[in-house]
């Protein structure tokens, strides 16, 4: 398989499973409906990882350009496959949320306040201040890429002395790692903007909700996507940074 | 212990855990009443994980008609077996039913609502419509084979070149990971039809609460059943047919 | 150190955060009250893999009446260990209900209802009928013993043909599997009579409630005693004899 | 990386998952708002694990007070590295509650309770009585002290005879372990005090309450300090003591 298709598998599987898990919990007559954030938050740390242990040996799972972009600025990876993997990113996330809006097809018309239907697509902050966004999705893709790489360092073993991604990401322990991680970061971190932390997952299913014929849907709030994407990308080339520099 | 045993064994422990996790959230008076998505979630992944560990070894712990149909679509699997698997999953299903009603036998006529009773059976709709239902069920579980086959390699490790379905099962991580899937599907995937996603695991305790003299239960809806049997079996072979497709 | 300690120091950390989740979700002020089925189900099943790990190499972590006649009715234990093993789990027991006491000093008083304070020491019926609540019991036992046992070889490696039950809870893993499946019998199976399916975890709590100067405790209920001390044990014996019939 | 340095660095990634979760359940109009219990332990958990699988190699990942002097205490630790320990895990503490500041700054505002505004840096009493709250976090820090070290012999396998701690914490199955302990002390015994069990984890960010400039913060509540530091350091000693008394 090739690595730009795994990449687009991968954050297919990730949207199916991480904006499923939101529409699961919001939509109207859903028997989860009204499940919590233990539900929203696990089913996006599980949605990160079985995405990464199943396209991880061939491409890596980045599944998200802030990963992709920061570990290029570090010289882990090639800026010349930089195009490729986000490109098909942002397609995988598109096919996702496809496949959430035909999971759900029922649910969409039983479902009376746009803004859950765009919450089934998209992020948008809780408080809505573009700068304090700003800074939640810039702190959280920090600490999404600074562990990120600490926990393959960790996954390696002790002795391990180079950048580790892309190998640990086919261990058996890794993605499950990853996912941890992920479910962390939704659990204490979430809450101000939904945690986008993945510039693909926020502009992909905006694309398509913006597309679809999803009966009751409103504005696809394009005045706020570029939070969601500037962030993430500068937390992900920050926290790699960060990891580089802390010499751990 | 003949394979045919091991699946009925490994389908009535998943049906006990399974649908006694719905009775427990449901049945009126139960201590658990009311205790979300979550509880149901995971009680059905766990469910899965503990019937793979335990009959994994003798049989590969298919317990779902949708994954035996599927392996043998794609030669994984002896099409001659295949009778005598499904069987013994639906016979399993019914056991493990019949062990719910005992398990909670003072809790059926405290329940007002037959609907909840049926609920401790089988799956039903949230919105009745049947094209809706069969699209969820058909890709949630072409979603389950797809990834329960990509996930067993990843198991396997990364040299293996084989189908790994059987032997992975065996293993102390393999049923850990199917179970993780499950959960995530339920999670994610499972509000609009209750994610039968396995159709012995509908038609054998719908049966169940057919004959058993459960006081106060109403219909058993089997004008559904079909969708919770056809819709899976199809989402299976076309999950299995897409792994081979995508040479993961 | 001795087996005898081992077994009550288990048994007291068992019940320790077993008993302690239940007064955290339930006595009135506790910042976890109203914490739902989820967090005393999950601190039941971590309850027992901390005991089981911590102990598991020094006595086997039976923890559980249930478990030592259970295993030795099929000669997997001295008979002549038999009384020690139980009477120290049930000081454990005992031991543990009166760090729960200390633990949680300040918020007897503040709880009114004093079927809750009972419910923080040993179990109670959901509906007070005593034969479903002992078919309950019963079924629970075999189904913990059955599955323990199985779990047990699958933890040894697909090689073993001997019992594992002693060697494995000294692994990484099997404390883990042990506690996997008490969280999943929690789960799916505790709501009628919120799942004792263990003599020493319900009969030394109830005498720590009786003897200790706990405000505003009402009855010790001896009349159920009975029920989560007999059913346990005839199922473990049952579940035990159903593992070596199943020649798994 | 300095085992100093190590230690602020995994005590600030500790509060920011930690506290952290804390404020995405409290603050108001946090998606995560009301989230419960759940939540909140697992937050905590996977805040443990985080930080000890990102600094476990480096400086052994005390991360707490309690647990430096109480490794001092039975000579598994230096006490000339004591002091430097505990004050980086004093900063570290107030870094992670400054970054918890940062990703919640405009929720500060929106929420009209200043305890609750309290309860995203330190801990209080559910019920405010001295002596109760002591004797809760003299309990919890015994049993965290003692598991994580009796865990730590687990982790290294049944033939070790040494203590454990920094090499365990270095694997990739010790982290998990001891955020397993901590989700079931919060779990099971968390609900009285909030569970400082960690000196650091409570006054660094009491510290960062009362500077930074947070809107609509109340007392900082200095009266209550004392508790969640005396009772841990206290508490963490006599867990370590017990360990080596166990001879387990």
């Amino acid at each position: 398989m090739h690595p730009y298709i795994a990449e687009a598998l991968g954050t297919a599987l990730l949207i199916l499973f991480g904006n499923g898990v939101v529409a699961n919990v919001v939509l109207s007559k859903s028997k989860a409906n009204n499940g919590g954030w233990i539900v929203i938050a696990l089913g996006w740390g599980l949605a990160v990882a079985l995405a990464v242990y199943i396209v991880g040996r061939v491409s890596g799972a980045h599944i998200n350009p802030a990963v992709t972009i920061g570990l290029a600025s570090i010289g882990a990876f090639e800026w010349a496959l930089v195009p490729g993997y986000v490109l098909s990113q942002i397609v995988g996330a598109f096919i996702g949320s496809t496949l959430v809006y035909l999971t759900f097809y029922a649910h969409w018309e039983e479902t009376e306040d746009p803004a859950l239907i765009l919450a089934c697509h998209s992020t948008s902050p809780a408080i809505r201040k573009m700068v304090p966004a700003f800074i939640t999705e810039f702190i959280g893709t920090i600490i999404l890429v600074f562990c990120v790489l600490a926990l393959g360092k960790v996954a390696m073993g002790a002795d391990s002395t180079q950048l580790a991604w892309a190998s640990t990401m086919g261990t058996w322990f890794g993605p499950l790692l990853v996912g941890v991680l992920v479910l962390a970061i939704g659990l204490s971190l979430g809450g101000p903007t939904g945690y986008a932390i993945n510039p693909a997952r926020d502009l992909g299913p905006r694309i398509a909700h913006a597309l679809l014929p999803i009966k009751g849907k409103g504005s696809s709030d394009w005045a706020y996507a570029w939070v969601p994407i500037v962030a993430p990308i500068l937390g992900g080339i920050a926290g790699a940074q960060l990891f580089v520099f802390s010499a751990l």
